[in-house]
């Protein structure tokens, strides 16, 4: 039982004394997991043991002493005192090039301020080589729409065909939860009458956009990725920040799969399968907004939405190949979003381009009623794309001066992040499972759960004074550098292995590696930004993270525009794609 | 083991449901405290039973559910996202006669601004009946030191004189853990010179003033009560209330004895003594301010100051029979005061009468650095008592108009902020006992640091949750009164055991009782004040408490000052007190 006494521990400095400079003596610690990857009849087994009361509890106890959580969070010695909520108090930053716009403003007319802060097409396109392939774009639908080359009902029904055909075998790619067939068409129809009238409500009009199945939005129940928290949590209303793009004529399409309880990052999901990467369908997604990623990589829809709690939108639109946009804590309503936490998640955005992202995040962006005194900015600021001509060369000359600089503790981060959002998970769920059979779960999410619930007051306080640290370092950083440069994830796409497929599957090393470079944009609330880069030797995409300063979107979607601009003449096409806009040509 | 798997649950309403009329059908729940008092050599098997690990915890779980802990709180179904702090974001809120002061105006300046706030001594005195008794006040010594009528080095010699008869047998009251002759008499000697150039520096230039032994003050060590802290955390430099008070010339007296580590209330040390209550020294003080009040009671100072995280100032000062003064989470700088919870504490003013705490509170509230982001108001309001002559009646008058409420889940509340007093308490010291040997904590301490061990992060986020539906409740009900008045205790002061003396005693019962009408101020961070109004059969004090508005310290001193005035004419002497001014007459 030595083990049981064993309380190692790290006594921190006082974060006034870390040195933040690039010869910073801060020890860089790797990710060091150990826990063997569980599937198939193992991770039945090894649930039932978890949620066995003494030998589950001595069997959390070892796992967290094996991880450093006890060394790094449950024991640690420290002086900060908690901070419970990434809040970084508004101040108009005086962001260069930006405009700004009342929050106030109805969506569509915010949509509309986006839509023009974006560059023509042209302006880019044709300053730069023809791109091999580009995914088509907001405003590609809205001027088809409007030049009558096709209509809303027309695209609706491709998309039913191309769903119907991604669903069935051979792809069975399992990117949506669930979606009706009859609201599709009956939104299609009247945004079809609109533009018919000539009184489209905004460039969103007639939109497909995808809703990953966390967010309420009728006709469709919420499970979560599950199939039983719809029959406890009942949906009725739209989410938020589903209402303000209806108000701009979007095509709500359904509710995308995701990673049961958002627990993981595969995006496998043993209720509604595992979601298949269109760039290779025997590959993970990534997660836990797997779908929502996945029907934007293969065309479906040019914008979906996420919600990213500890790199939720960013890991799978990585691993996609699209834009993944996660706002600044506070900035999109939460209002309708289901509480698997509260101190992490965000609604993000995933995108063909980063100018979809820019119109959706204007239109859903913006003040809410809310329980929670939720922090919002008086307006938004937009970057001013259009203002110049050769941006991409500009901003790259501008940007190219970099600070070297050390970012101490992200293993340590990792771990408080995990203790948060896994309290604040089990607090807000657990009432619910305890109406129910634990068999209804898939075996990982059974074992997070377990793991979870295994958090006392003390480590959940820890990890919020960890916090405290972490917004002091990145504060001091972003005083000096406009944003950080990161890699998205620590692994591309991997197989997706047949033993995952009837129970899930608990593979904390590849989960370690995605979510590793997420958490500032959760624990610390930033903005953050992936776009994607190039691919690996097995052509599997690569993103690239950008994290900006707090309420420092239009900077963050600035250099997020350059860098597409760079690299988007090497973007490649799926395997798996759909042109829904089938009277174009491919583009 | 059936009670190990009962996991009896409340459903609460939603927030916006809950009818806080006076004909609302919401359960009052009594506080129906299940634990044995004990003390003597049950109190050490029972810390010995607790703390060892399989027994332990199954007692712990008895314990809360015996205690409503898991079905009211635990297991409860709700929701409310979490509130971790009592944040309540400054609005101006008018209030009609007060006076603002810019927050950084040196402390002596704001003092002066408070003194010129008040009435005449003479206004009050010369219009109302002679009072029987009335201990001296800041002013008093004021006068007396300009007057040349006493020095501040003849009081202080009087101080250490009544210090010693105080301390020594029959009496052994325990007013102080520790004082510094040299010191005491260094400082009122510097001051003694001032007022001999004619340069006092404010109204409070010499006057002595005491600090509990959880604010740091140099020259002493911060013990917390215990014997071991101050081992581990060494005092380095004042805190900022006593430096903004040393800044007006006051006197620092010595560090005042309390509750170990303020996990009770009886104000029982087994190290330093239980506190004994100048009305009858056979009694307690209450606590964990508990040498604070006794020595404002016994006249040895006229201001003491004191921490709130439970009620501990206002607990004590309505059984010594003195004002005991709370303001908002917030207005008082917490930096250099033991960091024994994070969400709830406030330093607080122990004071002879209304105005003295009012001088204070100008003096030691304002603007401070912080690691926290603590929200400061931008001013401070001050009531124009000066400006009402016949104040006592207009005032009454004004305030005669009452609504009946409905205050909904007060045990709810009390358990809820247990939970996060002794989490956080937890999380704060746990790392400092992990190096010591546990027989140093007295046997009460112990007891209850084991409890406040064993919550889980679940517990805590509930807590928070609770806080939540709280904040909402308060909202409502402040929005239609200026303040809710109610009994400050529900027990006045109780017998010394003499059974407790040695390891402390465990009085859930008694302590439950007396902290039972504290919450409000504590959890949600509003300000309170009790005033002594009356006496019990045995002539004990009893405290009258009043909770206002965020942020409307001015509008509650008001109240507190026209009650006073009021009560002022019954005050009784304490059987222990000294006349510091001896060459005055005794008032």
């Amino acid at each position: 039982m030595g083990w049981f006494f064993k309380t190692q521990r790290v006594i921190y400095k006082p974060v006034e004394e870390v040195d933040l400079s690039p010869d910073s003596d801060e020890v860089y610690l790797r990710a060091n997991v150990k826990a063997p990857r569980m599937a198939g009849f193992l991770i039945k087994i090894a649930a039932w043991i978890l949620e066995s009361r003494i030998l589950g509890a001595m069997l959390v106890y070892i796992l967290k002493g094996e991880n450093l959580i006890h060394k790094l969070v449950s024991f640690a010695e420290l002086k900060e005192p908690p901070v419970y909520v990434p809040y970084h108090p508004w101040k108009d930053l005086k962001e260069q090039e930006a405009k700004c716009i009342p929050s106030e403003l109805p969506p569509s007319e915010k949509a509309q301020h986006a839509v023009d802060c974006l560059p023509l097409c042209s302006d880019v396109i044709i300053n730069t080589q023809q791109p091999t392939f580009r995914r088509w774009t907001i405003q590609d639908y809205s001027r088809a729409y409007i030049s009558g080359e096709t209509t809303p009902l027309v695209v609706a029904k491709s998309f039913l065909d191309a769903l119907h055909a991604s669903s069935t075998p051979p792809l069975k790619m399992s990117f949506f939860i669930s979606y009706n067939a009859e609201d599709i068409l009956r939104q299609a129809t009247e945004s079809t009458l609109r533009y018919e009238r000539g009184e489209p409500i905004s460039v969103l009009d007639g939109v497909p956009i995808a809703v990953k199945d966390e967010i309420d939005s009728k006709p469709y129940q919420t499970t979560g990725g599950t199939k039983w928290l719809h029959k406890l949590r009942h949906c009725t209303d739209d989410a938020c920040c589903v209402k303000h793009l209806r108000s701009c004529g979007a095509i709500i399409v359904g509710k995308t799969n995701m990673h049961e309880l958002g627990v993981g990052t595969s995006g496998i999901n043993p209720h509604y399968g595992a979601t298949r990467n269109p760039y290779d369908p025997s590959k993970v997604t990534g997660g836990s907004s797997s779908g929502s990623a996945a029907v934007v990589s293969a065309g479906l829809c040019p914008v979906a939405l996420g919600v990213d709690g500890g790199g939720s939108v960013r890991i799978p639109a990585s691993l996609c190949g699209v834009i993944g946009f996660k706002p600044t804590f506070g900035r999109v309503s939460h209002s309708g979003v289901l509480p698997l936490n509260w101190t992490v998640g965000m609604v993000g955005i995933l995108a063909g381009t980063v100018e979809d992202a820019l119109i959706v995040y204007a239109a859903i962006s913006g003040h809410h009623p809310s329980n929670q005194p939720t922090i919002l900015p008086p307006k938004i600021n937009l970057p001013l794309l259009k203002s110049e001509k050769s941006m991409s060369r500009f901003k790259i000359a501008k940007y190219k001066e970099t600070v070297d600089v050390t970012l101490p503790e992200i293993e340590v981060m990792r771990l408080a992040h995990y203790l948060t959002i896994g309290s604040e998970c089990n607090a807000s769920i657990r009432p619910h499972l305890e109406k129910m059979d634990v068999a209804e779960l898939g075996c990982d999410a059974r074992v997070a759960l377990r793991i979870y619930g295994a958090f006392n007051s003390r480590e959940y306080l820890n990890a919020q004074r960890i916090r405290n640290r972490q917004m002091h370092f990145y504060k001091h950083i972003l005083e000096r550098a406009d944003f950080i440069v990161i890699p998205t994830t620590g692994v591309t796409a991997y197989p997706i292995m047949e033993d995952a497929l009837k129970y899930g599957d608990f593979d904390y090393i590849n989960g370690a590696a995605l979510v590793r470079y997420q958490i500032a944009g959760n624990f610390l609330g930033l903005p953050a930004v992936t776009v994607p880069v190039g691919y690996d030797k097995s052509g599997m995409p690569i993103g690239l993270q950008f994290i900006g300063r707090p309420w420092s979107e239009s900077t963050l979607l600035h250099i997020a525009f350059a860098v597409q601009v760079l690299s988007i003449q090497s973007y490649r096409k799926p395997k798996v794609f759909y042109n829904l806009l089938s009277k174009k040509e491919e583009p």
